[in-house]
């Protein structure tokens, strides 16, 4: 029977535990984490995200700073903004919600959080520091990545894990986790220039799928028996949902199943790990 | 025939570019590249190095400044003079030579030096934009493997790259290198927890070996004509040698030769690249 990796019931254990530890801060210390998020425009992914983060806060004892900007707010406003909250006592970690309204710079807007706000990891002394195998803010979705293999004990330290995707927020950084001595796979990564692409996820221990393109990985392009971790969440259409669309992975979920020894499904796989992921680099970023 | 892929033609040719282009710089701007070079201690093999560096600056006219500390020099006083360094104007690339003697934080001390005059590529922020594919200073070692590569017009686009080690210096930014879209290569690390390694190797089109193994790669690892890149400088006893010593790579060069399309010698192969990279990267780094 092919086990699924339920992210849900990984990440409701993890924000159980951080309310936990929160809450003994506040006794002890008065301590309070706060975390700062800047939503700049109305994309509707970004404004559901950062709905949830928001109660997530709500839900374990984090204190939340929301700052809803309209689209074309002018750079050095958002600049000015950063510049605060890296000085406010009361914030602990800084989330600057991406993609940005096109005109504005993300990667420099990036970099100027104060690295020791950047519970997003993506600053790059925090990647930097990542792959050199440092203290750091890990970038939320692969941490979580990790984390699911960490709870349901699956061995990575000489497993030939296969990414297929190079991101700058999923397949670089996990890479960079996955060949640490702590972790220890042997890791490939793979992208849209790959040639004989089959031949190397057939090749996969644990195979992992963060390209963004639904149903991507087909039963064929599986080993039998590896674990299957998929990142993705892509909207398809689906005439038989009310919404109109349905959430995919980049899996076929249905066809890898049988094949595969464990799998994440989507929803409720990966994605349900982000939040919790981030919830803890606030906790972490606490004095 | 197997091609031997000659790194003191590929860095001669650098160098002899550069001078050039120094003496330009000189002429139009008065601009004079400055390298600062601190050496604490004394062990042999960084005396060599530093003593090759200076040697290197004079013939392509960069300026040098050596700073040699005794091997119990208080972390303090390098803090003060790196701080210095950084706002000298003459200065332009500040290199930390790397070990240090035992007591001093290499990792600290490193990422006091400017990231704009770091041209070594060792500060986190460089390692980080590395990975992220931005602008940055790039390791001189894996810097020089890509430059070899570009010089013999090898291709690297869709290409399987395994990389054996990885060490801060080399394995991981030269695989931060090879995933970027202007390498493109599909990249295997390997180490010394990597089940099965002949297994990957033997599917290497291009293999990097960069683990301070002496002769460890054998012909039996190797695919039948791939490239084969030699990292490791290791010395090893010869009675013969009048040393008492001789240096040998990370490959068994001998039999490995028949066998691969083309392949780096040691010494004469990435060896003489690393100086031509911090050359590079110091010219680069004026204003």
């Amino acid at each position: 029977m092919t086990k699924i990796l339920n992210g849900k019931i990984v990440s409701d254990q993890i924000l159980a535990a951080l309310k936990k530890e929160i809450a003994t801060k506040k006794q002890k210390n008065n301590q309070v984490p706060g975390l700062a998020v800047i939503l700049v425009g109305e994309d509707p992914a970004s404004t559901v995200y950062v709905r949830m983060k928001k109660k997530r806060c709500g839900e374990i004892g984090i204190q939340s700073f929301e700052y809803k900007l309209p689209a074309d707010t002018k750079e050095q406003k958002i600049i000015d903004l950063i510049k605060k909250l890296n000085h406010d006592p009361e914030v602990h970690g800084i989330l600057l919600q991406v993609p940005l309204p096109p005109g504005l710079n993300e990667e420099k807007l990036l970099s100027l959080i104060d690295p020791a706000k950047d519970v997003d990891g993506f600053h790059p002394i925090n990647v930097g520091n990542l792959l050199l195998g440092r203290a750091c803010f890990k970038s939320c979705t692969p941490y979580g990545v990790c984390k699911i293999l960490e709870h349901y004990q699956i061995p990575t330290k000489g497993k030939h894990v296969v990414i297929l995707g190079r991101s700058n927020i999923v397949g670089k950084p996990l890479a960079a986790m996955l060949i640490q001595k702590d972790m220890n796979a042997t890791v490939t990564i793979c992208h849209s220039q790959t040639q004989n692409l089959k031949d190397l996820t057939k090749q996969a221990d644990i195979l992992i799928a963060a390209i963004g393109k639904p149903l991507f990985v087909t039963s064929d392009m599986v080993k039998k028996n590896a674990i299957v971790i998929d990142v993705g969440i892509n909207r398809v259409e689906d005439k038989n949902d009310p919404r109109g669309y349905k959430i995919v992975g980049d899996v076929d979920y249905d066809n890898v199943l049988p094949k595969a020894s464990a799998i994440t499904p989507v929803p409720g796989g990966v994605g349900a790990m982000t939040i919790a992921m981030l919830m803890t680099n606030t906790v972490r970023a606490l004095p």
